[in-house]
């Protein structure tokens, strides 16, 4: 059995049968990093399809979308995660670090049960 | 946006991709109210063939059988769930409550970002 941080994951409802959980704040964090859906799909090996789709789904339920795009024009193009967005990461980020904390102490009973 | 207890779910690793979550735990909790694996897969709404495949994933992963199962001879028929099994339940049960605590801060934080 694993004693990483792997442990425990959480998934946030959003909406009925929309949750967020790890995979999309990890695509969140990688598109605020790399400044682009592809380049941030690469690097968490997902693929430009799937990235899209999450962040359209996430766009859609967000008062203020989280993913800002910019296609062309006379601007600079690339991605970038509104402070929505960012508080959002951060607040996800948060809640994790308290319940892995807050779950410490039954870890060790739960090992215990497994193989 | 739900603002009940569904707000965080939480899924515990057992092994790289296997994670007990809310659902198995409510099959084993049907499980212990019913005695019988059928009978809480109704319950739960839960088709009979996917129940039995849940019960297997979790038995095999266990040191001792979380589920254990009466099949006729001169005994009496029905399922039970083990020590262990209902150690597992109060634990994930007991860990979901302190999450749920432990997030309820960030709680309002986030319903602001969503609609």
């Amino acid at each position: 059995m694993k004693k990483n941080n792997d442990f425990i994951k959480i998934r946030i409802q959003i909406k009925k049968n929309f949750y967020i959980g790890p995979g999309k704040i990890l695509l969140l964090e990688a598109i605020l990093q790399e400044g682009s859906i592809s380049s941030a799909a690469k690097s968490i090996g997902m693929s430009y399809k799937k990235a899209w789709s999450l962040v359209n789904e996430i766009n859609i339920l967000s008062k203020n979308k989280m993913v800002i795009t910019h296609t062309g024009g006379k601007g600079v193009r690339g991605t970038k995660i509104s402070e929505e967005g960012v508080n959002f990461i951060k607040s996800f980020r948060a809640i994790e670090e308290k319940v892995l904390k807050a779950s410490e102490k039954e870890k060790d009973n739960l090992y215990k049960i497994f193989n």
